[in-house]
């Protein structure tokens, strides 16, 4: 079993990345580590049981390493939301605010049928700019939201306020 | 049980992607259906077993989509080999040639330990230049690559010669 603090214990600190005044979580520490990573995907994993998810999608790139093995350990499908022009065919397309900066992410037209039941996972919880527009596109197309997970949750950006519409949990607290 | 064909069923076929004259196999067609997804990692992590795989590396970011739960099926850890810029700590660099252009990835420096035991996981075998210069750079830095695995091969291209001295085996083959 894994507490939180073995799993911060795996994640390295990294001052000023990716740019001054910002503290970094390196995941990747945590990821190169098999019993953490796997206890990691086990737990995002379990507490999405019983909620039936058709399919989890992940945003690009870090939510592809922690929602693909997420879909999988559910036995559910992965959809892929990525940076603009990455995807053949054709695409819904989201733009939305991020900690510091925007951002852009396009999923495949397809990809989503009306009344599928979708769980959103991604490594971070900042100020859930990245999750709350991934809901709303969704649910757009008709989509259900059935939860979202997260490996890292930044609390004090309060995030979970800004999704309080959803079943949000995560991992690690900082 | 999936066989190649029912695997084939679940890919689109995109004609002149990402450029003219190029027949691309859109992969995210059977990403999203849980059991073609789920048998495609199976079939990859299978081939892996008893190969003492320590940790998994997928190159961004399709790579990431197959090669994270390969790596959580096999309870190995899962190392990112990334475009440059976007790894926080030292990294170590590779430039290489591909079918169409060039590309650079990046690991960290740290992800590696001398007598690793290492395999390589993507979507598509094309040259084989990407994962010769992955399994190169990891063996420059005392790892040892015990698998090459892929989703995809496109046979014409013969990549399997440029990586004839290493394990390698795809699940579909064009």
């Amino acid at each position: 079993m894994y507490t939180e603090q073995d799993f911060k214990a795996t994640i390295r600190e990294i001052p000023d990345f990716p740019k001054e005044g910002i503290l970094f979580y390196d995941i990747t520490t945590l990821l190169k580590n098999p019993s953490a990573y796997n206890a990691l995907i086990n737990e995002m994993a379990n507490s999405l049981i019983g909620l039936d998810v058709d399919v989890v999608v992940g945003p690009e790139a870090r939510g592809f390493v922690v929602g693909s093995p997420v879909a999988y350990a559910l036995n559910a499908g992965f959809v892929l939301a990525r940076k603009p022009g990455k995807l053949p065919s054709e695409v819904e397309r989201l733009s939305y605010g991020l900690e510091y900066g925007s951002d852009t992410l396009e999923i495949h037209r397809d990809a989503i049928k009306p009344g599928m039941r979708v769980a959103i996972a991604d490594d971070l919880l900042a100020t859930g700019g990245t999750a709350l527009a991934t809901a709303k596109l969704f649910e757009s197309m008709g989509a259900e939201v059935v939860g979202l997970r997260f490996a890292i949750e930044l609390t004090d950006l309060n995030g979970v306020e800004k999704l309080k519409d959803y079943d949000v949990r995560s991992v690690i607290k900082y």
